[in-house]
């Protein structure tokens, strides 16, 4: 069980709060990407003092190392990679699909080998659960299969209707436990009709939240839109939303004006690692010559440690050696523009002014 | 001028205050390495936080990238890493020969080609003691060569006159500032005699403080010491004494032990990035499985952010799984463990102890 509370509306938009047994998340809320317990090139700390009170797990990284079981004996992932806050897993279901070799789909569930060690594993929608549980997530993910794009419609069609067979077991397996819960998960590809039907059916299931999946996968902004509109009228008020894997600061407002409540995206923190800053004036490529001698932070408007202690000349500099601090001060800058940006949005509905609002 | 002040002394061992313009060192002092403008894998806070109050910074590096000129326009190398304590500066010619191509050795200089983009440099005493002002540096070094080992007694003796030669043009080129000061530094190889001659000669140059270069070059530990204790006679009490390159714990205390005042070493910073974690109890090597379950902290004295918050089973992880985090904090724990040692072997002078002191 989980508890959330819708504390202001505004156009589809809801300010809201959802609580768990590691603490209560302000929504609209982006959760950092989280792979293998830990945000990559961030401590905890750092990752609490961007302003996130919820990361994303990885439940097919985990499962494979460090194991679940392992962590489960170490007293679970919080207490492993030392977050006292609130934790997501995903279901393992679409890495395995991007990232395990010889995969072999069935309606009990997908047979895989590792891609680190070429082992043998079975994801059901039982063992999903399993893991999640052992690793102590707040929310869990009902399993699915993440319907490729582009796709034929029989072949969506078929593909969401056993992503619906399994949140049926997904929702079974699930053990209940006091501030945490289960989310289900809408697919449908492409296909207003097919989302319509895998969202009356995941709300006929009961979970005590509602994911969009299978969406930002190559299909376009207007098209994720148009699918999250499709979707958001068949999804009870009283639940929290959640569109899974998204994503750019304009799809995020787009998406929160729509009815959406959560997110997670690895653009943030990959594109930390990779000397792209999101900037209020835009994103910058600190790897560009021009900002070589430029004394001026990143973004005068941010409070994150990057901006507060260093020059763009500097971070120019760190990209360039090829240093680790670079990484660690783009990736705190990064998660902090997302943090405020959430928190800008949560402003805007509290005030009744989100219609005019952009993502700066 | 640098002030420095002999505060009490155990046997040959000194407990002191170095007054610079960025701030006191309590020696005996181990300098960490930050070669590039950072200290890899740590922000200046986290460096701060170890107990450090010095960095190194390396010439060669830093003149070939960001270069001198622009970090001076940028308002020097404190303001451009953000460290605001102090720093000390190499003179470039140690790296000059381990790292850049096709060098030519004359009396005027070194010539050689960066590694980075085979650029041309002439690296002379009058340039490295400039661009040491450029950066800011609070200690400049006189430029030396640092005589390979082993070599015949003709050639280091050779090398060695050079390097007093270079010494004298160092001390004439540099610009006296308050806080600001320049060590000579003694070389001879591993003969008695010419480190006797060298100490001699630095003396009479007249430095701020001595530094003993050419050894922990594959010399060992014993040969390393006699030659402390061949040159430590010939340096003035009243100036700070600095062993450049060492290096492991037992290193240290031997070497506080002479009579000596100051290290830096890349040891526990490279050990951090490689798995190595410097502990109470030796040495651990987080790559090995057998920590794979392991819930106890590194080590359970440590004040460190590894120590306080994470598992020796979450730090194998890290490191299995090659996240940038393992090199962030097992760095932070060394730069730690070599921080308290050094206020250990501090507390143990002024308590009259030290002689029973070893290296934990």
């Amino acid at each position: 069980m989980l508890a959330f509370k819708v504390l202001a509306q505004d156009g589809s938009a809801r300010l809201g709060r959802l609580t768990t047994a590691h603490g209560v998340i302000e929504t609209p809320a982006f959760m950092p990407v989280g792979t293998a317990a830990t945000v990559k090139a961030m401590t905890p700390e750092g990752v609490a003092a961007t302003g996130a009170r919820i990361l994303l797990g990885n439940t097919y990284h985990l499962m494979l190392r460090p194991t679940a079981e392992r962590i489960a004996a170490l007293g679970g992932l919080h207490k492993f990679m030392n977050w006292p806050h609130a934790i997501l897993t995903d279901s393992g279901g679409f890495q395995v699909m991007s990232l395990a070799g010889l995969r072999t789909m069935s309606e009990d569930g997908v047979a895989f080998r590792s891609h680190l060690d070429g082992s043998r594993h079975l994801l059901t929608p039982e063992r999903s659960i399993d893991i999640q549980r052992l690793l102590g997530a707040d929310i869990t993910m009902a399993l699915d299969e993440c319907t490729p794009f582009p796709a034929e419609r029989d072949a969506v069609e078929r593909s969401m209707e056993l992503s619906m067979r399994w949140a049926e077991r997904s929702r079974r397996a699930f053990v209940e436990r006091e501030g945490h819960g289960i989310f289900g998960i809408v697919q449908g590809g492409v296909h207003a009709d097919l989302r319509a039907r895998s969202a009356r059916r995941v709300v006929e299931i009961g979970f005590d939240g509602h994911a969009i999946g299978g969406l930002a996968i190559g299909e376009g902004q207007a098209t994720t839109f148009a699918m999250v509109e499709a979707t958001v009228p068949f999804l009870p008020a009283e639940k929290p939303r959640y569109l899974m894997g998204v994503g750019k600061p304009a799809d995020l407002v787009g998406a929160v004006k729509r009815g959406v409540d959560m997110f997670d995206c690895v653009l943030p923190t990959r594109s930390g690692r990779t000397a792209q800053a999101f900037t209020r004036q835009g994103t910058l490529n600190l790897r560009n010559a021009r900002h070589a001698d430029d004394p001026a932070p990143l973004d005068t408007e941010c409070r994150c440690p990057a901006c507060t202690g260093f020059s763009r000349a500097y971070l120019h500099h760190l990209v360039k050696a090829g240093e680790i601090l670079a990484s660690m001060l783009l990736t705190a800058h990064n998660l902090t523009y997302y943090a405020d940006l959430m928190a800008a949005m949560r402003e805007a509905i509290s005030a009744g002014r989100l219609a005019e609002f952009e993502a700066p």
